[in-house]
């Protein structure tokens, strides 16, 4: 167990961290799909303040209304859970019926919105849990089952809610705490991607390439605000072992993307890269970062499984499918803590599993 | 959503139970494995209770103190799943080192247990969430990996505690609250089972054959107590997938097993099944109804993710090594209640995940 907070000053002692144990990993750690595994279908759903931000124009749908019309968050979050899977399935000219698995996970405890979610939908259902990684941990595994032959059509899908999450992790709204400097703003909306077995009419769809399954890193922080922080050096390891398992450089990327480190993260993993002899230039891009504007004061941006899910399935996908980007790196991160093991003095555990995605066109 | 409560008086209405939405399902559901992943390594811990059970001579190890000497019952969890994986890499007699990855879940919010022991482990970690179901749903995806050619050794794990899940589920058990008659108990354990790629040293393992992803069913049930009933449909709905989309019959198996459904469940699912023309005979058993003595005082029996994890990873493993078993259908089975849910009067959505192992000794 580390207990020491490496980050409380991470610029004073950054070059004095010790990365001898994720050097030592010599096993194997990239999922290479040889028949190249489609994303064909997608969808994205966010609330209102995310549709306000500088990306709100990307979003397949906004609504304007966090409860969406429901009783609770709760049953609010569930509905944009579902509208996104119908939103993926039917943008592929397909029905839900022709959908083999539902792979799918969420924040709240027992998985509750994806679970009750899929009950409705009536797909056969996986529940994975990572946390905000969970969209590239549910891409990873539904690209080894279609990439394997297992099944034809496998749905992937993911979402969260700042009311639901803020009452679980920290405080329910109502109570209106103050949120420190270095807090992220968890964000509303849900996402669903279609990932599919190569095939003559899926050609122009962009394809998952390869996987890198992610290994818990926990370098001391126990502060339940600070998630860019603790989930940084996840981040560091998973693109690490990316860029040096693979022939991958940083330039072979048009984009790499993190999921949710937010400002103060995200510029923690560019100098934890830079101490390893990896510059990330300007084709490194964090989403937490870029869903919502300074002036909204979500301090270090966003967060929560919805946060890189949302901006992947809309941005990054149009580009991926225009083919403006050739070849993205896309490395969502989960903070894995309970709120009860925080309170029993436990520090914050956290993972991060890469999808490499290429356009179906090359230069 | 489904609120009628079907099973309250289970026995009179049963036969008007509707099947329609089951028997509509014309999709595929059944994941076969054609290079047959091995199962080379295992191990099952328990506490106290269950060693003193019918099966306890079975277990690899049992600990006389459920706190395991820890300050909390979560450390006592989380060190129960440490013995297990590294039990079951050391019995395959090799290191942490050779794992690619290890695919786990657990009982506690956000996974604390799984994600906490990752961490100290240092493999690379897919996080799961199927409840009870964890193991079937760990094994299902580790052969899918394995066998696909992505990774040589995965590992699976799971566990549960009697007092963690009495904590969050229901009351901490300092409160002394009265147990109804038809609720059941949780397994304090953990349980690892290593897959490999199949190979010419690891022939006389068991292989998994074939596996099939659950569907989340939904009777009705709100009762947080009355986890067989709420999990006997869909046991029922992927046991009965099982059978029609392959050519296995009940006969064909030495040994279904079910997770935990308890005497209650158990008595329901043959009923279910008997209504749809199958009769399960005495080849199926429910690992929840032999966990403990009836003079344990268990109600329904035992329940959690160990509940079956420990039982497959003793005793029905070592008949499958040995060859007395030649095929066994194992069906894990898990609610997906969240307590927050059912207390906004929502039911329990229940999903059962099967997996097909057999001995390597033909008849």
């Amino acid at each position: 167990m580390k207990t020491k907070n490496r980050f409380r000053d991470y610029k004073k002692d950054a070059q004095e961290l010790d990365f001898g144990e994720i050097e030592s990993d010599t096993r194997n750690r990239i999922i290479r799909f040889n028949n190249t595994p489609r994303i064909i279908g997608k969808m994205s759903v966010v609330g209102e303040k995310e549709s306000k931000g500088p990306l709100g124009r990307f979003f397949d749908r906004c609504e304007n209304n966090d409860k969406l019309g429901e009783k609770t968050f709760e049953r609010a979050e569930i509905r944009m859970f579902d509208t996104a899977v119908r939103g993926a399935v039917q943008s592929a000219n397909l029905t839900v019926d022709d959908i083999d698995l539902l792979i799918s996970g969420d924040l709240l405890n027992q998985m509750t919105t994806s679970s009750y979610a899929a009950r409705d939908i009536g797909v056969p259902h996986i529940g994975v849990y990572g946390a905000c990684s969970t969209m590239t941990e549910s891409l990873m595994l539904a690209a080894t089952i279609v990439d394997g032959g297992y099944f034809e059509r496998v749905l992937c899908a993911t979402c969260s809610h700042f009311a639901t999450a803020e009452r679980q992790f920290r405080f329910p709204l109502e109570y209106g705490c103050q949120r420190p400097p270095y807090a992220q703003w968890t964000v509303t909306g849900a996402a669903a991607s279609l990932v599919a077995r190569n095939d003559k009419a899926y050609e122009r769809f962009p394809k998952i390439v390869c996987a890198v399954p992610g290994k818990i890193c926990d370098y001391g922080i126990n502060d339940l605000n600070n998630m860019g922080a603790s989930m940084a050096p996840a981040a560091m390891d998973t693109l690490y072992t990316l860029l040096t398992q693979t022939d991958y450089g940083v330039d072979d990327f048009d984009l790499i993307i993190t999921g949710d480190l937010g400002k103060l993260g995200s510029d923690i993993l560019r100098d934890l890269m830079r101490y390893r002899g990896i510059r990330l230039g300007q084709n490194y891009i964090d989403c937490g970062n870029m869903i919502y504007d300074v002036n909204q004061k979500c301090y270090q941006g966003g967060s929560g499984c919805a946060c890189s899910a949302t901006i992947f399935n809309s941005f990054i996908m149009n580009k991926l499918i225009s083919g403006d980007y050739k070849r993205v790196a896309y490395l969502a991160t989960g903070a894995l803590m309970s709120t009860q093991s925080c309170y029993q003095g436990e520090t914050i555990p956290c993972t991060s599993h890469a999808v490499v995605v290429e356009s179906a066109y090359e230069d």
